[in-house]
């Protein structure tokens, strides 16, 4: 998918919402546990999909909650990646998987992901420089999302370093060096909404890139701080929520209700995007 | 496995040699490549493990070669860490992933590679610091081990990068403060070997820890610089060599020849060893 073709879905629907799915097999509801983990997953992840998919433009499982299965969680990954792309061609799948290794092996892990499972885009973690990066980039229309500022607590240890003798901090170096490896055309940056003051230092070194916002809901982000320093003329803003979507409701009612706390988002947001007519 | 039990098979198989199964299909001798992906990863792995086990105390695959098959290279790599779990162990087993994510999902990682797949550590990025590294030390007898100076060409990127207006770079950094989070016994940290003066300045800050060093034979690092700067009273070192091993010979007969390399190398590493005893 094109930053064009991702532009147009956002004013089409009218949303910029990612749904996480992160799908934690204790917390699904009880008429699902008593399945086999692979068809537990799956059943839910689709009723989650086919329920918000009016309300969203992106999908994004995190493959923690798959992997802790082994194979058969992995399955469960690859059958819900599938079944989005055949039925919901026009989402935007990212694989929030933040790999990274040295250029041989991180050329595999993007095969993996944009071959094999034909996903949009994946998460990348930076620590180990541009050959790690880079093989990513080699695919027309797909995108690495690297991480640059995070919203979890362990963020301040190193991504707000100064480096270098300079006030520049380390996430900052991030950015301003990754954007010489690719273009805004196929590379976007997690940005934590839990940081909504540094919205605006980021804009300042990356004001044309996607920004993956991944902190709304549970993990406390607010929508309207990210949309007024984030926001950009393209949207620029892909905001994530799992939790407070997909586990909104744990009868068997959870896929209505998610779809109901999806719209609430997208409603929300459709307000937001007003301001780009 | 505790650093005590591993310093001990070291001195008792006289080798700090870890072979990393960095399976890559395309690599395979002729009469593998015609079989199913599984198939031919696990009957390679095994091949590869009986022939070297008596050379070496550690083994790594690196999931990359596994992931780019999906389910079947996932089965694959679960398949090869029990073969070595139920026949060999006293080895020592690392999977090489590079996982890192904030702390309810680093949680599930953890879950995955220590309990369901009983590896003994993980390797693990720090870039989104402590929480995404402490779920992975909450396992008695495990390891987390910790990027630090990788030895790819990226790792100039931001590891090198001085901090906070000190002296210190990022790699010292990761160093010092990841050793808040876990102990020697709990924590070892990846260390380039085509790095070698920097090693000297690795010690000085992490002068306990076990260095997981990644890059001697294809990677071009040296054994005896490794071992001059790097090793401690409790050696404090696993050696890692893939490709110059296991793909040394590409005919029927290539886990003669793989022994054959491996012995050579932890020949040498007993060498180095006569200064523990």
């Amino acid at each position: 998918m094109t930053r064009e073709q991702l532009f147009h879905q956002i004013m089409t629907k009218r949303s910029f919402l990612c749904v996480g799915l992160d799908t934690d097999i204790k917390k699904l509801p009880e008429h699902l546990k008593s399945l086999p983990a692979q068809e537990a997953i799956f059943t839910f992840n689709k009723a989650i999909i086919d329920a918000t998919a009016p309300y969203c433009i992106a999908y994004k499982p995190n493959l923690a909650f798959y992997e802790c299965f082994g194979v058969e969680g992995y399955a469960a990954f690859e059958h819900t990646c599938r079944y989005i792309r055949e039925n919901y061609p026009d989402q935007f799948i990212i694989a929030d998987a933040k790999r990274g290794d040295i250029g041989n092996t991180s050329q595999l892990y993007a095969r993996s992901f944009f071959e094999h499972l034909d996903v949009d885009a994946v998460t990348v973690a930076p620590y180990m420089g541009e050959d790690s990066v880079k093989p990513f980039l080699g695919y027309e229309g797909k995108w690495v999302i690297c991480l640059a500022l995070t919203s979890n607590k362990g963020s301040h240890d190193f991504q707000l370093c100064t480096v270098d003798g300079t006030e520049q901090r380390l996430f900052e170096r991030v950015l301003t060096t990754a954007q010489t490896w690719g273009t805004p055309d196929q590379m976007m940056f997690v940005v934590g909404a839990t940081q909504g003051q540094l919205f605006e230092d980021i804009r300042k070194v990356a004001p044309e890139s996607f920004l993956l916002v991944p902190g709304i809901g549970a993990q406390g982000g607010s929508l309207q701080e990210v949309v007024k320093y984030g926001m950009n003329s393209q949207c620029g803003l892909i905001v994530n929520s799992s939790r407070a979507i997909i586990y909104a409701d744990g009868t068997e009612n959870f896929a209505a209700v998610a779809a109901q706390k999806a719209k609430e988002v997208a409603d929300e947001m459709s307000e937001c995007l007003k301001a780009l007519d």
